[in-house]
């Protein structure tokens, strides 16, 4: 197909794929005049994603290019899989010592095997640090709950992990760790309201 | 005490100090003289809740100006408080209309009872949307588990709303909106990298 079928197909504008072309973030297509190529399915599979990464996902184009290199050279293991994603997705913690101390305490108590300088236990400290500014009564209880049923979450996770394709593994990742997140936190902001309202009458903060 | 040892207490410049109170997001002290003002506990711990607000929080001043509203007034149900500090406090989406019926039929098939216009029912249509664009096999059985643990997490928190005091409760639902949701996601991802360690050498991807 022509540029413009791959730019309508994937629901991208001409300009955003002729720049995606540019910077090296899908190759380039079959030539077929000096001024003309041919794109392929796979083009518009590419395309698609750069689109969701873009988009929804939030990524910047250096995240987006070490997520693509990840699917084109999949990580030998798991393990180092989410490693990739988690490094390339992450939000970079500027939490203190001590939050940091107490959030690999938590892992600890958890019996959670991270490394200890997974870019995750920093993001975890600067939540902590933020949680004890505003000294919210009750919250240690909450945590080790929300470990707990996030010890489930990643079970799902994990299992759901296509086997035996590396590249279809790398997809879901990466799917699971930028898509699967805001998902996340819509569905617990739906259900907060549903508690609610099965409660009304029975909890109402003015008292 | 002065401005600078408010400013001190509550690990914020001065001048941003006299931002806020020239924006109105912190009370005036009492005047001493002309150009000097006395300032109590209340400020401090404002202040401190400002600051994790813009800073962790991640919130627009517009926000955490609504925010505060809602903390000088209450409001009188808990429903209430959760749908402001949603609204308050979620992205805008731009999801349309194919995925926010998908939306809404998930959460039909979880029996939830949600407005149909809560802003985070466009939020999980964005994500339905995103995941739908990178075509992730088997990720339908996923969301519903997910559907399942997010349900259990707002039952923790709904429960833990402390009862009796309307200005701490929406302390605690503001900062388990804005501080909780970047724990749950720390969490989730820490939690990955321990079932994928406890899964070494049963689960890679590369076969």
């Amino acid at each position: 197909m022509r540029i413009s079928e791959l730019a309508r197909r994937a629901g991208v504008p001409v300009g955003t794929v002729k720049y995606y072309l540019r910077e090296g973030l899908l190759p380039a297509g079959t030539p077929t005049s000096a001024t003309q190529a041919q794109y392929g399915e796979g083009h518009v599979e590419r395309l698609s994603l750069i689109r969701v990464l873009v988009g929804p996902g939030g990524l910047s184009l250096t995240a987006v290019r070490t997520v693509l290199a990840a699917i084109d050279d999949p990580p030998s293991s798991l393990h180092e899989l989410f490693g990739t994603a988690h490094s390339a997705l992450g939000p970079v913690s500027t939490a203190g010592a001590p939050a940091t101390a107490r959030a690999r305490e938590l892992l600890a108590r958890h019996g959670w095997a991270v490394h200890p300088d997974a870019p995750a236990v920093g993001q975890l400290a600067g939540a902590l640090e933020g949680l004890d500014a505003v000294a919210v009564p009750g919250i240690d209880g909450l945590i080790d709950r929300y470990a707990e049923l996030a010890a489930e979450l990643a079970e799902a996770d994990v299992a759901a992990v296509p086997a035996g394709s590396p590249t279809e593994a790398v997809r879901f990742v990466v799917a699971g760790t930028v898509l699967l997140e805001p998902l996340l936190l819509a569905l617990r902001r739906l259900a907060e309201e549903d508690a609610c309202a099965r409660r009304i009458g029975s909890g109402t903060p003015a008292t």
